[in-house]
């Protein structure tokens, strides 16, 4: 099985092409898309996408994520094999999500063209390079016949909360989904939801979030923001039927600030 | 084979969650999607598709259904078996359309945690719930395995045309689709183009429709509405390459009125 | 193998309506969505989407592509068979690009209903038609099972750069991708890369372009335009990270210019 997340969108031939060379070279592999609706180029939330749901799939499973600004440059190609996976895009860490979580990852510079589609353009590396490495990948070949293993792949840090004084913590919204809903970087283990209830604040985009529970029909003031532990694994902050990016026009990366009474 | 109808979009870690957790379990079973963009929590809107298109797939067919305002809370999740297929989802009246076209639906009380993703989240129960759920439909376990039958699922009535007087009847539009076509519910044996075409005035929006066909190209006056039979067996109303439902402002359940001369 | 390439959108039931009728007549074929998301009734852009990616995929797939403005009315339904595929469609010229590129095209007018779903709506043939026929060649059927061989089926002009005086050179924007980038007319073959550097100035949306290079990290200057030879074999103006066709209000169709020192 391959998997396939990008930034290429839904509308031109980019995905069509990818799935085909894909199906020339490997007819029985089934594939399954992500997403094809990152926005252009963010990296950053590619990541997220592919961290949040990659374990849902079986072992083996082959997982391509082609979000590459660099693409035609002198960005590597590499395989990354980690927790029984395999993970095929450019070197940009667009799989430090799966870095951070898993310990036996290796990483193989992708240079050996023979598997490559001919001639390679410089602008398409998601149908000439990615999708027949992926292929080949289904077919048996192993990742160390792709190039060399390398010790220096790319990879940026995920954001953890710290400690800002006066015992308050301070967290950073990590996503924001097509909802509005704003995931932050608190994991349920660091803000269980009894701790958050008897002796906690939470101030988010200049508000106090004042309603906390698990899912959003427990929202009484519907009006109001509502923080309740999300299925990525994270705290999330909400609005009933509504966008709380937008009514606190928060951003990927803002504070969220987590204060002890 | 499994289909997935949600509000989840295509831009987030929903649908391909739902898809990792059915072929992990199923690794053998085809999912098609019928749609992940109807507007969030829009339980009729997804009631409408589903019944629109639920029979152009092979006996047999799992149909899965998330649109889920209530999810986490006390609304159950059920299995129906209907016209020799099976539907999973909330019971919130998402398979209204079903119940309404299959006199033999059968209604299980999903409980069963055994066929569960563990842990269950609050929030995603498509993942967590419904897709494993269906996984072990396809598998072969049968909807009594699952929990016991139940007589009072929740379904909301589909409106149906009624007499206003002076032999005029008022119908509703139930759906608008993505062109901007305003389906109504006036099947096409309620209101056969001859007699439409000899002896009714339709009036919808404030104007009254003056142009009936069988198919876009024969819209003569090409900035007026123009009304046919639709493929999915109700009366549409159209405008020539555009909106009718922006030219008229029109949302579901407006009034479209039927009068006799 | 068939692909579905069509205007539909992916929020009605118009796309699974489709896939259920394949499935049902054909259980074990594979489909791939090319894109539903053609500009309504644009069937220039649906030809160059098709002719970007086909012949990506494998020898022997099955194409179906429904932009289809004359549905209802006398447009025939067609099967090509070009290139060692089939492609089945309205003939109103959405398979010109496939035309252009294979020598070998043989065009079948679709007329026996025998293997249509009824009742045919006057309004849905992509479900009604084209489906069930595509499903029938996947399962073995014949193109000349279907009708009669036609010898003028409609095709469109693929637009060539024209001489204009002075040396000059008349291309055209032929697609504008979801990126806002403009693919030309103009061929690598036509406008390779050296040429451009040394001795040609292209000029488009009234604006001189002065960067050229192979990818997009090359635009040194990222405000302004810059040109390169795209991955559909066609010489392309993007902008960095934003939307080359609104910088310069361009559309499909509007000219670019290539003078000669």
């Amino acid at each position: 099985m391959i998997t396939l997340l990008t930034d290429f969108g839904t509308s031109d031939y980019f995905v069509p092409a990818v799935k085909g060379v894909i199906l020339t070279i490997s007819p029985n592999t089934r594939i399954v898309d992500l997403t094809h609706d990152v926005a252009a180029q963010d990296v950053h939330s590619a990541a997220f996408t592919l961290g949040a749901c990659y374990r849902d799939f079986p072992a083996g499973s082959i997982h391509v994520a082609v979000v590459d600004p660099g693409v035609g440059s002198a960005r590597r190609a590499i395989i990354a094999e980690a927790g029984g996976r395999l993970f095929v895009g450019p070197d940009n860490g667009i799989f430090s999500f799966v870095y951070a979580r898993e310990s036996d990852a290796r990483v193989f510079h992708v240079t050996n063209d023979k598997y490559f589609r001919h001639p390679v353009s410089a602008t398409f590396h998601g149908r000439d390079v990615f999708a027949p490495v992926a292929a080949h990948l289904a077919l048996g070949a192993k990742p160390e016949d792709f190039g060399a293993e390398i010790g220096d792949c790319v990879r940026f840090e995920i954001p953890q909360p710290k400690q800002v004084g006066d015992g308050a913590v301070a967290g950073r919204v990590i996503h924001i989904d097509r909802f509005g809903n704003c995931i932050t970087n608190f994991t349920e283990a660091e803000l269980s939801q009894s701790r958050i209830a008897r002796s906690t604040r939470l101030y988010f985009g200049g508000r106090e979030i004042r309603q906390f529970g698990a899912y959003f029909a427990e929202a009484a003031d519907r009006g109001e923001l509502f923080a309740y532990p999300g299925s990525a694994g994270y705290w999330e902050i909400a609005l009933w039927r509504d966008s709380a990016a937008k009514l606190v026009n928060v951003r990927c990366g803002d504070e969220v600030i987590l204060a002890r009474e």
